[in-house]
């Protein structure tokens, strides 16, 4: 278990916002989508201040999503997006990556979101990276066979080494995109940081890696 | 068989470089090494005018080189490059592509170098992509087990592409670089549309392949 107890933001995402945040994760093991409503489950791990995934839920009512994310000044941020117009289909989990199969039973997940995973740019951290093939290995054992894995980032070297890893892995690549367009995959929504990036010029890469 | 018998250049090819062009290529079939005086044999596809591959032959004397290029006016200028000093290990061969596996033993070919080759950017040219999966089946009987294509090229989708299609086809990826150096990858030389892309500012993609 790597929940987060630090008193503040987390205290207050639990006080707040109680039916938007998963404040008891493994109890619901096995049981995500019945709890949720939805008849498939997306993961969004890292998500930030929500903006993805909180556009995502609003445009598939039918699909439950849970939004992962470790901080929880971010998460608390994520909470406060919904405001009023919280998404039935949604759930906040402050919970850490490292542990993510822990949270789910294999197969439980159909689709993970990667977007603009932190980096890591030194070689000495490249263990820590969302894409190393530690955490593939946790994502395959929760996902369902043939799901998919979308990756977005404007980190080319990131990129190259995801590419490197999933291969490894013998995940199987799909969709590649050097200068990925906005919105150009179907039901796809931009990030915050896509925004941010895109306003400055720069390019996004984009892909989907489906499981072994 | 589709050696090209256009009666200018390759004409010109056989008379005047007999020595270096391999006129009857199928009667070396598992003998390449051998006729060469190579402990392996390395096979660039599409090799144009020959920067590359003549300067690989003089920088790895103990490789056996072959330069396969299937437009005899591009391969005849290759050949007035080599001048008098002409690599004792290297043959420039007019052959197409398409066709590769005929001249090579299963496992006769220790690395394959794909440089910049045509992006045949419209969807429906797919399949004459030198990464077309109908090519890296053809590669695969040809190349050692374990073996690699070393690809560079300046076109991305190519790139985006190529990524894919080794994946589908279980290819391992390596060194993939979405921004390589100059001479990064170590005994890697530039082409001629390598040094032309660079002075352009235009930057340059990279991997290596290994076998399934």
């Amino acid at each position: 278990m790597r929940l987060r107890r630090k008193p503040g933001a987390d205290q207050k995402l639990v006080t707040e916002y109680a039916g938007l945040v998963a404040s008891e994760p493994l109890a619901l093991r096995g049981r995500w989508k019945e709890a949720l409503g939805g008849q498939r489950l997306e993961v969004e791990i890292g998500a930030g201040k929500g903006q993805f995934i909180i556009e995502k839920a609003r445009l598939f009512p039918e699909v439950a999503f849970l939004a992962v994310e470790r901080e929880p000044d971010v998460l608390l941020k994520a909470a406060r997006k919904t405001g009023s117009g919280l998404p039935p289909n949604l759930r906040l989990l402050l919970f850490d990556a490292a542990a993510i199969d822990e949270v789910f039973d294999p197969g439980e997940v159909g689709r993970i979101y990667l977007n603009f995973p932190d980096p890591w740019p030194k070689n000495r951290h490249a263990k820590r990276r969302l894409t190393a093939r530690s955490f593939l290995e946790k994502y395959q054992r929760i996902l369902e066979p043939g799901a998919r894995i979308h990756l977005k980032t404007d980190n080319g070297p990131l990129f190259a080494f995801s590419i490197e890893e999933f291969s490894r892995m013998k995940w199987t690549l799909h969709g590649v995109r050097l200068d990925y367009g906005l919105r150009e995959a179907e039901g796809d929504v931009p990030t915050e940081y896509e925004e941010r990036f895109r306003a400055a010029g720069q390019r996004i890469f984009r892909l989907e890696a489906e499981t072994p």
